[in-house]
């Protein structure tokens, strides 16, 4: 069995960003060598998310408004009593969920024709990483 | 190392439907001759989830009725404006994820009793697939 | 390939408990002697949770109020017409989802510096399950 592990930086001009990460998993299976296996994309940070769906602005522009609406920013979650202000953030990552596993076949991702792996952050400007480790023969 | 992958194609007759496919996935880990390992089944489309939870009618109707509370159909979804009517789905999707891993002991499913694992469409009427991937040994 | 399998029981002294169990899924990762692979951590019961976030008393509770909100006790779910008076705490377990995929790296759990393993009961006073498998090398 094969192992790679690789670790993908991230530190976001806005406190909420979307970004397609589908081509450095690609990188990332390819220089594993794994031609069968799993990919684990897995974000390191709690107010973060990482998810598969559409790269389609308009709905990236609804999912943004959908997790506002389910998990809004609020002064007075009782996480704030120690200091931060992101409580929505870390319910947004819960939400979302902060991992993916995608399939290896044949050396590549086993992905449908539409889906595509995002990195979701919920609390940028600062630097967040993720963890990208692939396993298989 | 094994690995063994299918997919299972899937047409339902109605745009949400919930199917039972703890057979199908039992029948590929057999076929996989795998003994210990893991099983990915993971929505190929991302109008659809894989969850895993009872196999009781009142429990599915619930579940429908609570996603579309979350994440209803809206005429007005910015996805909308590409020519789609499905930014729920979408949405639905997210919510209930798109993917399980069941752990393979000793050749079979290690689930829990009243574990089983359901294909989710919110999208339905036309073809789409999942895809079945174990590795393990 | 190696694989490790244990189950943790719970029998949580309230209906809704959220138990750090970090500690344990690092001993059995330990006692797996797995340099590189991952390990998952899933329920085996349909009304309860497993997830990675923070170890942060307030926001444990702003997780409780926030899952009662969007998955709240109702007494007229479908479900309860089999007797069964939980039909909430299957939907918080679809929210928060019932497992995870630690990576391991060098012989350790592979997390973010505030990441910690959460077991979430929603329907406890009894004896439930989870299990913990890795796989790797």
């Amino acid at each position: 069995m094969k192992a790679h592990t690789e670790y993908l930086w991230f530190n976001t001009p806005h406190e909420h960003d979307y970004v397609n990460i589908t081509g450095e998993v690609a990188r990332i299976v390819e220089a594993s060598a794994i031609r069968e296996g799993f990919v684990l994309v897995s974000a390191m940070h709690i107010t973060a998310g990482v998810y598969v769906n559409d790269a389609e602005d308009g709905l990236i522009q609804d999912i943004e408004e959908w997790l506002e609406m389910l998990a809004p920013f609020r002064p007075d979650y009782r996480h704030h009593r120690t200091g931060e202000t992101n409580g929505d953030a870390h319910l947004k990552s819960l939400l979302v969920h902060h991992e993916v596993i995608v399939p290896i076949t044949a050396g590549r991702l086993d992905l449908g024709p539409w889906q595509q792996v995002y990195y979701a952050e919920f609390d940028g400007r600062r630097r967040k990483r993720v963890v990208v480790k692939a396993i298989g023969e």
